[in-house]
């Protein structure tokens, strides 16, 4: 949960948070001493506006309302039109949620998954789940600042200097010229690789040059 | 890896499969029965043509080009256009992977998270990574058969049959038809939920007419 941001924890007639649970939670201690306790799954979901059943088990039959899924990526789209508290419900590791409790959610969403074992186990639902939440929710920051004009220019042309340097054919410069520029340009290079890369063909051509 | 359709696992250097691995594995334990074991990495990257390291230790700094990392959503689309086996390489529970890992592999990956904690398990980082990979590259069943204008222009119809049972003043008419058409719209209804729905509105209507 704390990996992605999250850390509202409710948690409907638990077993004892043991040593084990906060080995387990290594950093995030927090969100376990902060878990509200809830006696029944009613009074859990008392203050919740959008409640989301979460659960694999999908019926094929599109009469059975009940389990007719929305899918994840699906859902992740559209809370972004809620406003109020959302609340994700998870089952039991073993057994999942009841049909009762899903027929109580707003929503059944489902984690799509390969045919050959569609049951994931809880924790893993629950990072994949605020996983594709927290994505679909973040700007990521931008890595690298692109290139301008006038250092791709410099670029290039330093390239077409190695290329005379190594009396390469002059009719082909330009179709090699352009392959180089492809290349680098599949990759977004950063300024930092921008540099280090003219360092190493400027430094190439003007010793091929004193030969 | 198999709630996603992966089955090819190495394990460099493991600690012993004991039961424990296997009742975790729960239906997967053909996965860890076909398991590859290799004494060192080396000896583990011979036959991957793209090999990919895995971490959320990223340097902010553009100049140390060993751990700048692509985020795990980029990736998964940059991979559509990779013919050849692909390794991911997932370091150790404790101190992911060395620098000198990394550096021999072709790109890192990071799987975006929460400045508050940005460091995933072993288990989850695996378990979002596959679930990324599979969503990228699969086509999700189209789980609802919309409806043709016949149906809508039905349901649109019965509702105004149903305005007019209940004496609803005619000039709001179109406008809240307009409302419920745009309702329904964003839920794209299924063939089954319109066929029940039809049904209630209908026998609705025509209840109150017999009054």
């Amino acid at each position: 949960m704390m990996n992605f941001g999250f850390n509202d924890l409710s948690l409907v007639n638990p077993c004892e948070l043991s040593d084990e649970a906060y080995m387990r939670a290594v950093h995030a201690d927090k969100i376990l001493d902060q878990a509200q306790i809830f006696p029944s799954f009613n009074d859990a979901i008392n203050d919740i506006d959008f409640l989301v059943a979460t659960s694999s088990k999908e019926t094929l039959s599109e009469k059975k309302h009940n389990r007719n899924p929305v899918f994840l990526p699906d859902f992740t789209q559209q809370i972004q039109q809620v406003d109020g508290t959302i609340g994700l419900v998870f089952g039991r590791e073993d057994t999942g949620l009841f049909n009762d409790e899903i027929a109580s959610c707003d929503l059944m969403v489902k984690i799509p998954s390969h045919e050959s074992y569609e049951t994931l186990n809880l924790s893993h639902s629950v990072g994949i789940f605020l996983y594709s939440i927290y994505l679909d929710n973040t700007i990521l920051p931008q890595k690298r600042t692109p290139l301008d004009n006038i250092e791709k220019n410099h670029l290039y042309n330093a390239f077409e200097e190695l290329l005379a340097a190594i009396s390469y054919p002059e009719h082909k410069y330009e179709k090699t010229r352009v392959m180089f520029k492809r290349l680098i340009s599949r990759s977004i290079p950063s300024k930092w690789e921008y540099h280090t890369l003219m360092g190493v063909i400027n430094t190439a051509a003007k010793r091929l040059k004193e030969k």
